[in-house]
């Protein structure tokens, strides 16, 4: 069967927390048919994104002020203008980071590196019960 | 038939436009028999870029001003010495973005977010009009 | 649905390189029966990325230098710090221009623009020889 999606829940505390999601890919994709293929990583939601790191926390701490360098929070925002809860510079950074991030995998396998992780970068300002989507299309 | 692909075209006004092509691809998946898979929203052309945000307004101004802030238009682009069309901003902010973009459907509905639309950023100097290509894989 | 996966090996000499790897892919598309889908180009590594860009010298060194000024090499970064192989900028750049990149393509052509090419850009601060996934998905 070539498609199989799955929705898994996570807990987030915004804030830029960066939360290794290769386990529960990992976890997925051990337990469908589907051994060759790509599998798509998607968030639900416009303020947070996904891409892969090392995760290990001095790279993860650089990526966090990066982003808090380039899209700073305390600016004016027109979002937050009009409908005051304050996150306007998480919605910038995900349309940056984007939601999406599609990865193969060969013989049941993710073809990540040795030292890259799939990671969800939650950017809202407050703590989240997160939707992730998993999406494995193959044979 | 597990591969349809869409062409569309529209007409852009550039500078950093920020359109939403989440009714077309809706249009376009409802018009099909596959139901459950993933479209590949891609853009020809290196001068713009695709990803979500929530279309409103504020959130789209946003955007807008950080490309800008990051990818100042009036700095000293090479590709401006070279080729004189004055849009060496646009090449790069394009890159940034990227011209891909997945998303993942069940049931012939979009995984979307409830305040998350998939959005073309047309980063050129001018008008134009736009090729956008959908591509559905699924089952 | 068939997959096909084909991984290559390039030597690249880091320090924001851009290579265009748009002959690479269109010849393994040329050498597959797979006619209509798409490819994932993926950079298993957290040290580069995958984006388009028109190949022209002006163009690659803009978006060089976007990133240098985006992601300073010369700051304080965390992972050199714990690690000491100051490639800290390297990971973060690679972590915003994401390791993957997905292209339509039909009758055994790849979709982009006439001046658009698919590009690596080797972020890591020494040479390298990289290994390039690339996964055609399709019928």
């Amino acid at each position: 069967m070539p498609v199989i999606t799955k929705e898994i829940e996570i807990d987030t505390r915004g804030n830029n927390e960066i939360l290794d999601l290769t386990p529960l890919v990992e976890k997925g994709l051990a337990a469908i048919t589907i051994t060759d293929g790509s599998v798509t990583v998607f968030i639900p939601g416009s303020t947070a994104g996904v891409t892969t790191i090392e995760f290990e926390s001095g790279a993860v701490k650089d990526l966090k002020e990066a982003f808090e360098r380039l899209i700073p929070r305390e600016m004016e925002y027109e979002h937050n203008r009009r409908w005051g809860d304050g996150n306007g510079f998480s919605h910038v950074r995900a349309a940056l980071c984007k939601a999406s991030l599609t990865v193969p995998f060969v013989g049941q396998r993710l073809l990540l590196g040795t030292w890259q992780q799939i990671v969800l970068v939650d950017f809202d300002n407050r703590p989240r019960r997160r939707r992730v989507i998993l999406q494995f299309l193959g044979e």
